[in-house]
């Protein structure tokens, strides 16, 4: 039977690498590599290092060009969706034509492969169509939710209180109402701007990697610092990744 | 300076430990173990042997009794929060009398040190009585939620949709209100178990271990087995470790 593994890399440092996923890279035979185009080229660089160090020869690189989504479109999860389906396209050829059987194949996904990401849902659509007969494995990542918390010696959870897990895009429409931590991924708009001085916000860029930034502080003191820097930076290396945590200040 | 690791050791298998966790307790001294007590004695004997195989000789094992925690009181915030602060004495005396000048001390913790636990913010207690300088830093590690999703195969979001990760308790007080899904933690209580079909569960107990129990379906259909299962694992084992996502059924 054919396998695919799809493999957490943790959020950009190499070392957030787990035993069991430098286990899976070591016993891969062909690597399905996404190249999102230039601006991301070193992230495809990273991984290629990670997959030097860890793979055993003989193995094999499989690249493809991830298919381009429409991002002007209010319809964001259909958008998503349709994307996604082009992409099980590139996913099922790859197990179809570029594995043998009893061969290996792994994705390799920033993060953990739960925690917005389209690759699981993209092979499961595979495993729907039929077309192809394979067994699929996760391994488990470092999200960059845990690099964040990591990173700023903060605790994601205060005693039996919850934690809310969202979008740029809803915190925009929603504000942080769902609970007293929040949070925010995929904010391209610094929706947390107008937050006051009741929240503390833990802001942080490119975790794990020599590029990192790092802020923190009420949100009305560094909103404007914040903005600038991810401003500088994406102008500098042409794609940002970053992600925070909004805490509100309780009252003691 | 004295230094202190916070390290995340994942979720129950040893191979969930990252490289930067594995060259974290290669530099550490002296390991403080937390014993607590004989029903819960594997966990310790399991991180046992991962200082065992990743330690660099010499190194140290100082143990001590964890605090007995009040778990009768309905104060559960200030419970913790008192039992917390007799952990910080353990923590303080750890690094003042049994840490060397510029040795570096380690604490393992299963997770990730941000997904709750009280280690951090026993360490941040320390810092602010300021009696003891040292320095600390936190490694993340694999989160029994990332296992969970890992396991099931499945994602813990969905496209541009929120996640909630919340207690037992809350659920039983709020329901699954703050989000279409929801991960529930610390839950000794099945507080899942009146939740009608609209709702799948993904439970898992002793993830990542050789214990390891998985059971999903809609609640209904599996709320029984899955109350069975916990409370027989329960009786045999002496403690349990377990957690779940509820995910509603969204209209297509």
């Amino acid at each position: 039977m054919k396998r695919i593994l799809i493999i957490g890399i943790g959020a950009g440092d190499p070392d957030h690498l787990t035993l069991q996923a430098v286990k899976a890279i070591g016993r891969t035979d062909a690597f399905f590599i996404l190249d999102k185009g230039e601006a991301k080229h070193d992230l495809v660089g990273l991984r290629q290092d990670m997959i030097k160090e860890h793979a055993r020869e003989p193995y094999r690189l499989v690249e493809a060009r991830d298919p381009e989504r429409d991002r002007t479109t209010p319809a964001y999860a259909a958008a998503v969706e349709e994307w996604r389906s082009r992409r099980a396209d590139l996913y099922e050829a790859f197990i179809r034509d570029e594995l043998g059987d009893d061969e290996t194949g792994a994705i390799l996904v920033w993060g953990d492969p739960g925690l917005y990401d389209s690759t699981l849902a993209g092979i499961e659509e595979v495993v729907e169509r039929g077309g192809v007969a394979f067994e699929y494995e996760v391994v488990a990542g470092i999200t960059s939710v845990s690099a964040l918390t990591a990173r700023h010696r903060t605790s994601l959870t205060r005693v039996a209180r919850p934690v809310h897990i969202t979008t740029g895009r809803r915190l925009a429409q929603e504000g942080p109402v769902a609970a007293d931590d929040v949070v925010v991924m995929l904010d391209a708009r610094c929706a947390f701007a107008d937050l006051g001085a009741e929240y503390h916000i833990y802001w942080g860029a490119y975790l794990g990697t020599p590029d990192e930034i790092l802020v923190s502080g009420p949100v009305p003191e560094v909103a404007d610092r914040i903005r600038e820097l991810r401003a500088q930076a994406r102008e500098r290396k042409g794609w940002i990744m970053d992600t925070y945590l909004l805490r509100r200040v309780l009252p003691s």
